[in-house]
């Protein structure tokens, strides 16, 4: 390995270490890992991310939405800087790596930097983002929307099951709401943001790659359905005379899988919740409520998937003598990674080891970046595919190589930025 | 008409009167008419049916399972009793007539004998059977149960949500636990028992019948379901990778009510209550369980149907990488009613009003008494089929059409009695 290879080569142990000790900072009484946001164990880590960030060189300080940002200096320092972030907040009973990898790539990029003497050309940003999950607010990526200026007065008014505003929650945390407007970040403030994430599904683990370049982030289309029959009575009403709101539901969760099926990788759809009423054993189900939501990178194919589904479960519905009443629960549009970026980000992993271009099926903080400036992510594998739940593992080693891959990503772009940093931002 | 057959006549403003008062005996806490048993409505009812049992000429006592009786003697009083009976509490939110108009025709019938001064041979039982519907002890028919000799000791030791123990419910109510399993009555002690209830179904509405002569009323055999699969992140998860429990459950749901489906009349199969885990929007279903049961006259029938679904939903199951578990709850057998009983009961009734021979999809206390004697059942149509609801609906002059056709059943069972009633008991 040439002496330029090596330096790229991220510290496995030292990156496993820091895994490891954020790992300990979580509320022990709930299953799994858990660092709730706005709670104890969450401000511990904090303090722990900014002794990390110091330690590697940056400046660090808390922005209006209270994300947690270290700053590195580039050699033209009015350049706008390159972000590297994620989150370390966790779902309830989650792991050790959805998120918290993002971050401390960031740090141990910092410290080869700081360890090579290279300096960037670009200012460098590692942003530890607030509360990224869903949260008791009921929005997540709550840090990322507050760094864009997408953090409204109503989100900010809502309150948690306790009783907790948001903007207090944030201000409690070190947050200015006041200023938050007003600092928000324009496009063209970043030149580019750059995530490294777990892949949270199966594709790297079946298919044998140990890096993905995420071609974009897939929007989600969500419907809330709910089929009206007749609770009657299961001993004294004839099969011929029933109006059976489930045994209609399987007709129609079927005929949306069917759907789905028909467009191979392009999309996916679920019907994930739903809820039979009365749900008794000795009553006819009389209503079945449920949502489903399709995610793809194409929204015509969605909008398209669905109106076909949707005719199909009508006209099933009818010979059933059943009412079908849908309601449009959201929207969300999906997020293309420039073609340059891709190409920079792909050639980058390649470089390190085998690399799969595929899409996010799950929303990042990238999501909100993207408004304002060209976001690029990289996957590494999930075991099992699992996520949010306290089987959730990547390899130490594989970090490292999304770290390495994060790390030559952010170089190329910084040597050839001003190209690829204009497109249409 | 003949002065004959207007004896028979039931009086329909005196039903609807009774049945009126005791729609007023009500918790109007609770939804539509709610009279639960153990309750202080309940005990209110009990006085009043008492007065109303002693006002139409009937010795009144609480049996050890705290039954209401009133006795008439017969001419031959030493015969066994012909027995009519039913219940007065409802489930919560229920309606006026299920179990009602049964106590109440056996009342009029009373009344009925008492001005015509026309004696029976048989004494003759006016019964309202404590405790029916499903109690909050997790068992229906409890009086019934107890009159029989079936309410075993656990039973009895079962306690409500709120602590009280079944046995001291009965006492309190002025039952006499210690004495129960010595009164119980045996096989032959009853010469016929005899119930008339509203159909809780549509089949009589439907076909235009006035009334039901039921044939039997069916077995019941219940299992329980698990499907299996992966509970994955529904963005990340490609549509060929899942293991998903719902869509299997949508495919084996659809398999059962096929199966069910391929036996005409002679069957009914519901998937009433069912649960899809962990029910999020975003998370492919990992788990479905659900209860299944099938009705029918015929227990050979129920069981081939069961094996020939569940031999099906497993290759479903495989199909798809989904585990299945089944596990029998319960089976409990039909009661098919003597043929010659039915051909006196259907006679009655034809002489009435235009009658339909159907089975009873439902459980009534006439399952505790086939258990000692021959049963006969007479079904009212309900409107909308509905039951065990506030809607819950029977014409006051249909009541009376079905309380003059169980009078005729019991006078004519009165006359020929003796070959009848020995048949298998």
């Amino acid at each position: 390995m040439s002496e330029r290879a090596q330096e790229f080569k991220p510290n496995t142990a030292r990156i496993q270490s820091d895994i490891e000790e954020l790992a300990a900072i979580v509320d022990s009484s709930k299953p799994g890992w858990t660092r709730r946001p706005f709670t104890p164990w969450y401000e511990e880590s904090r303090k722990w991310l900014t002794e990390r960030m110091r330690i590697a060189g940056l400046d660090v300080r808390l922005d209006a939405a209270s994300n947690l940002i270290g700053r590195l200096s580039g050699l033209e320092d009015g350049l706008p800087p390159i972000m590297v972030g994620s989150h370390t907040d966790t779902v309830t009973g989650g792991g050790r790596f959805d998120g918290i990898i993002g971050v401390v790539a960031g740090i141990e990029i910092a410290r080869l930097l700081l360890e090579s003497g290279r300096r960037l050309r670009h200012p460098l940003e590692i942003v530890d983002f607030t509360a990224e999950e869903p949260s008791e607010f009921g929005i997540s990526t709550i840090g990322s929307r507050g760094m864009v200026g997408h953090l409204d007065e109503t989100m900010l008014d809502r309150a948690d099951p306790s009783g907790i505003v948001l903007r207090d929650a944030i201000e409690r945390q070190g947050g200015r709401v006041s200023d938050m407007a007003g600092e928000a970040r324009k496009k063209g403030e970043v030149a580019l943001y750059l995530e490294l994430h777990i892949e949270q599904g199966p594709v790297l683990e079946q298919s044998g790659a140990a890096l993905g370049a995420v071609t974009g982030i897939v929007g989600i289309l969500r419907y809330r359905l709910a089929i009206e029959g007749a609770p009657n009575h299961a001993g004294t009403t004839p099969m011929p005379l029933r109006h059976d709101a489930l045994a209609g539901f399987c007709e129609i969760g079927l005929a949306f899988e069917r759907h789905c099926k028909a467009h191979g990788e392009r999309l996916v759809g679920t019907i994930g919740k739903m809820a039979n009423e009365p749900n008794a054993s000795n009553v006819v189900p009389g209503r079945v409520t449920f949502d489903l939501e399709i995610r793809s990178l194409e929204t015509e194919l969605s909008a398209r998937v669905y109106e076909a589904f949707f005719e199909e479960a009508k006209r099933l519905a009818v010979a059933r003598g059943l009412r079908l009443d849908s309601e449009k629960l959201s929207q969300s549009e999906p997020v293309l990674v420039d073609p340059e970026v891709l190409a920079l980000v792909e050639q980058s992993c390649a470089a390190v080891a085998g690399t799969l271009c595929l899409p996010s099926g799950a929303g990042h903080d990238a999501n909100q970046l993207a408004a304002i400036a060209p976001i690029g992510m990289i996957f590494v594998p999930s075991r099992g595919g699992r996520s949010h739940c306290p089987e959730e593992w990547t390899d130490y080693e594989q970090v490292a190589v999304g770290t390495e891959a994060l790390f030559r990503s952010l170089l190329a772009y910084d040597r050839k930025a001003g190209s690829v940093a204009s497109h249409g931002f």
